[in-house]
């Protein structure tokens, strides 16, 4: 009778448990300064390299001199190590590692801080500091407090215009930027099923927003079709009856499109208060929302019209570009006057590439709209791929319900 | 009894000419510049705004908050004084004013160095400065020195795998970065209608690498062709018997795959000599050899294997990047492990994306290995794109007819 943490972790809530760790990633940023940490530990070579993962998505390409010397570091000592090193135009950490990497029960560990993002799969994912993550390279092992958890009870289905976004949005509303600080989501309820797995990343990936260790989908029928596209058979699990701290209920039909409004991720209102707000820009990626299935809701919108904004499309891996081009995503997209990126992070994190201007209001399909993140004075607000597409088209804030 | 640039000025050499300016266009790095010189003239209002293209390519997207700026201020102006606007992702200005705008017998004049790549199409084109830019603007006249002419007397046809870009690295070399400072370089001889219009580009491209005004080609079938693609009807005209003032003659049978090593354009060696050299970094794009045909070439030699060093492949326009993706070229390209960037000058000018590291080596399809160009302290040769995908795919410099 225990929660998904607690039977993965191997520990009642509360305790502290000591645990080897199933997968590690870190990026660009986080890897340069694992290995420094590494490297304060002495003569250490790490213990389980293959378990090891460094994923250049960050700033990507390298945009100066000092980002190219660390990257140009940290490459070197990957591939000396044995880590499995992607390097710029792989795609997102995030990503990449749920592409046929992470696996129910797993224990993963990124430094970065929505590695929550693969508790999608029923594994217990979450964000590392780069100094932890030198001693996990170094000893293969780690410990936890057994975070307690929080039910999000899921009714219903989706419906058209309404997606995984605007869900993930509206639980983060729900429980505020700090409503689940230390606690993992559990992500249970009848509606789970209706939730893909892109949708089912989206809505892990933002556990963090609302301060959460870690959000976790049951492993089910969508979680083993998935994943046996990649080659792995796995087990499914349910929800035994345990003890949460509490449910949040939710019905996924009651569903409008809706946008996190600056400067708050728990500042959540339905799009249409904000209907003919002019936009400078309009940016579909990242972590959260980089995904083919996010490409193509995009893509269905923006098909024979064109953008009316200047608008940045980044996929989240060379797998999900290769899929929007053979299937004819990336063309719509491209026809429609959108600007492609190099797969990585871009614009989300305002480091290297399509930072905004002062004064200047964005539209991202990212998960955090912080001020000055994006760009030092400028507004963003959050929203999902259909409301991203029918905004760029509009070239203000639009509905995706006016493309029924 | 004129050269080209005689005819097309109305002039003969060393007089000086007034004359109205058929075509004029800028880039987010200086038409910001030629914005504030402007406004320094009064109230000034641009006199053929019809005239005049805005081209974002230099930093595309927007690498912070200052670049981000100065493109929202430039990007205002432009809309609201009528000129063409490309935003960022459209494509390189040279290769998006080759796309059907420029025509033969027209004064183009550009407000960067390589503008002189419009001259494939037998107009005068030249760079001009930032504040040369705003009085062209202001006025739509300007007024130059009517250059003497070299004759590049090109005679036989292309061997597999050496390439336009060997022919004006050979060419460069002959001259030297000097030798033809403030002349006009007209291509002409038997061998010229072997000159596909993306060779032509290239060749007319590389003039300033030895200090011309600009390169010429005279519109032949080739052109008529090319330009027919976009709906122009035009005439073709052939070399009168005029003076020039020297004559190079160059056998095209005879290049073979040539690098500009280090850090000089004219320092032109055969690619042999350098066979096994370590690289970090490979990148095909930029005005000189971003084209859809240099994809192609690209392509060729990759497709089905793998890169084994980062290389970066930045299309040079939007158009371009369509053919690429239409034909399965960008597929080939993406399946062997490079990585795409936004359209645009990418990593050409060290700017903001794909810098070099200290000490790594880069291997690039450009005009320009200045030292520290493209990443303090690192080094840069100069190729083919054919040569470029040897070497990405050995991770080494490797002429390319080691795949025949």
């Amino acid at each position: 009778m225990s929660t998904l943490s607690e039977i993965i972790l191997k520990g009642g809530a509360g305790s502290f448990v000591d645990c080897k760790v199933d997968r590690a990633f870190a990026h660009d940023g986080t890897g340069i300064q694992a290995l420094v940490a590494l490297r304060g530990l002495g003569d250490v070579k790490p213990a389980c390299p293959e378990k090891v993962s460094v994923i250049y998505d960050h700033i990507a390409p390298a945009n100066n001199t000092t980002t190219a010397n660390l990257q140009h570091e940290l490459r070197e000592f990957s591939k000396q190590a044995g880590f499995c090193f992607h390097d710029i135009g792989d795609g997102i950490c995030h990503q990449i590692m749920s592409e046929g990497v992470c696996l129910p029960g797993e224990v993963v560990v990124g430094a970065d801080s929505h590695s929550c993002t693969l508790g999608a799969f029923g594994a217990f994912a979450t964000g590392v500091g780069a100094s932890d993550m030198a001693a996990i390279w170094a000893s293969g092992e780690t410990w936890f407090k057994v975070p307690e958890t929080i039910e999000i009870n899921l009714d219903g289905d989706f419906r058209q215009f309404c997606e995984p976004k605007d869900l993930a949005l509206t639980y983060v509303k729900k429980l505020g930027m700090d409503g689940a600080t230390y606690k993992a989501l559990e992500f249970t309820g009848e509606g789970a099923v209706n939730v893909p797995m892109d949708g089912r990343l989206t809505l892990c990936n933002m556990a963090i927003e609302t301060g959460a260790k870690t959000g976790l989908f049951y492993p089910d029928a969508v979680t083993k079709e998935y994943l046996a596209g990649f080659g792995h058979s796995i087990k499914t699990a349910k929800p035994e009856e345990c003890s949460y701290e509490k449910t949040v209920d939710i019905d996924i039909g009651d569903l409008e499109p809706v946008l996190a409004v600056p400067h708050r991720v728990d500042t959540v209102e339905p799009v249409t208060r904000y209907s003919g707000t002019p936009l400078d820009q309009v940016f579909l990626g990242t972590c959260t929302n980089g995904r083919y299935e996010d490409l193509k809701r995009f893509a269905d919108i923006v098909r024979g019209r064109k953008v009316s904004v200047r608008t940045i499309v980044v996929p989240a891996s060379r797998a999900v570009l290769m899929q929007a081009l053979k299937t004819g995503v990336l063309s719509d997209i491209i026809d429609a006057g959108c600007s492609i990126g190099t797969p990585g992070c871009g614009p989300c994190l305002g480091a290297h590439m399509g930072v905004l201007g002062e004064g200047e209001v964005g539209l991202s399909t990212a998960n955090r709209n912080f001020k000055n993140r994006m760009g030092v004075g400028a507004e963003y607000y959050l929203c999902s791929p259909s409301t991203a597409a029918a905004s760029a088209v509009r070239g203000e804030i639009t509905s995706p319900e006016e493309f029924a």
